[in-house]
């Protein structure tokens, strides 16, 4: 048996996040009624990772189980099937077969989160949906600095939500880079795993230290064990933030996949 | 009497373009009523250029005649003012007083477009307002050297939408210039002066070239005299340009000005 894997983008602005909820609509479960619609059963698919409320994602990862009936449609057919099914705001990029084992969260080596602001109070109309105004002058040294500090494998309880379910909160961040796009100022993380809510006070947090208010320094005060939540900034504005990258180990090469 | 000069950004999508019409709605009517309502009495603004329907601005500049009762306005309670008055897919961005004399539209010294696309059918939705899908791969080798050839003083009459009311079809362009920006592909054509669709035709035309339909030496042969707009390649959808820089020559210097 095979299992489907699934590349997906979505402006999450109007979702509860990913991960299917009994009281809002998740991207997840829309994306779940497309699929079992096309392919005549009920289909569950997994996530990379669970966006929250409003976050969007040019590439989350997710897959499905194959069965027979499935097996059988071509992976063009399934992708141009499944988006013909989903609203405009979600859509599928890639479909791959991967050999059996493979799972869309377990299997992740790494994610990329990148997080867009724009200098000022007013957001140009056309990036609103995904830029987040920042009207303080931002002090780009200290800011790096700051985010130089956070490579590495960290304890990052002060940077998770509160009656968050991880067992542990150490966590390894490959690199935190801070740079501009145009007038944009774009902060990246690339990191192994994510605790619910980090990037967002994450960012909160180092937005404190590019306006002044807290020392570059801090930041690793506030990876020593002992830290809660209070110790750290606030959360940033979920719809700055988008998934942009799901990284699989080498030996998780897709056995044959169709890129829209 | 001093003249103000507003930046304004906006997304085209819903509108029939900036210049004031009778049938449908523009962007400058719109920008036109806020103020009219914010100052009082009627107010006309001339804007730098005129985006076609369902382009984007992420810098258009317009300037409007400063009478007394506006004179007494500070520029920043004109700025949140007029916000307060714009649907949100309109802002202006900043205000500047003048010197008298200055005029949007005339003192130009250039204008940079930008035109974004998405290698691929499937463009992400955050991303589908502003970027136009590109199916085919691109030779950016050939992309580029026909990019190339178009800097200059050339007669671009093959590029003109037929019935356009300028006398010359002649225009400097300063550079033409391919580039990604993640995973888009973004041209930027930095001129002197633009004819009416001359953005949108050159990109269908260079399109061409990138895919092989049409050789990289083919630009300079529509630069020539004599060639019509039948010789050029299709005109591209409106929604992948945004006008993203107007510059004037250094000695309009703002009194003042403020920045959102």
């Amino acid at each position: 048996m095979t299992t489907l894997r699934l590349v997906l983008a979505y402006d999450g602005s109007r979702y509860a996040g990913w991960q299917r909820q009994s009281n809002a609509l998740a991207i997840q479960q829309v994306v779940e009624d497309a699929l079992s619609d096309l392919l005549d059963g009920r289909i569950v698919v997994h996530g990379a990772g669970r966006t929250d409320a409003g976050v969007h994602a040019l590439a989350q990862v997710a897959h499905l189980e194959s069965v027979d009936a499935r097996r059988a449609l071509p992976l063009k057919a399934l992708v141009h099937g499944t988006n013909h099914r989903l609203p405009p705001d979600i859509r599928v990029r890639a479909a791959q077969r991967m050999a059996d084992g493979f799972h869309a969260r377990k299997s992740t080596a790494g994610k990329t989160y990148v997080y867009r602001l724009w200098p000022g109070r007013v957001v140009p109309p056309t990036w609103a949906p995904t830029c987040v105004a920042q009207p303080r002058p931002l002090d780009f040294a200290a800011l790096r600095t700051a985010a130089r500090s956070l490579a590495g494998r960290h304890d990052f309880s002060a940077f998770a939500l509160a009656g968050g379910s991880h067992r542990s909160a150490v966590r390894r961040l490959f690199a935190v880079t801070v740079d501009t796009e145009g007038e944009q100022i774009v902060l990246r993380f690339a990191g192994e795993g994510f605790l619910r809510g980090m990037v967002r006070s994450l960012i909160g947090t180092l937005l404190e230290v590019g306006s002044g208010d807290r020392p570059p320094g801090d930041i690793v005060r506030l990876l020593a064990p002992g830290t809660t939540r209070d110790d750290a900034g606030p959360t940033a504005p979920a719809h700055g933030l988008c998934l942009e990258h799901v990284v699989y180990p080498a030996r998780w090469q897709p056995l044959d996949g169709y890129r829209a």
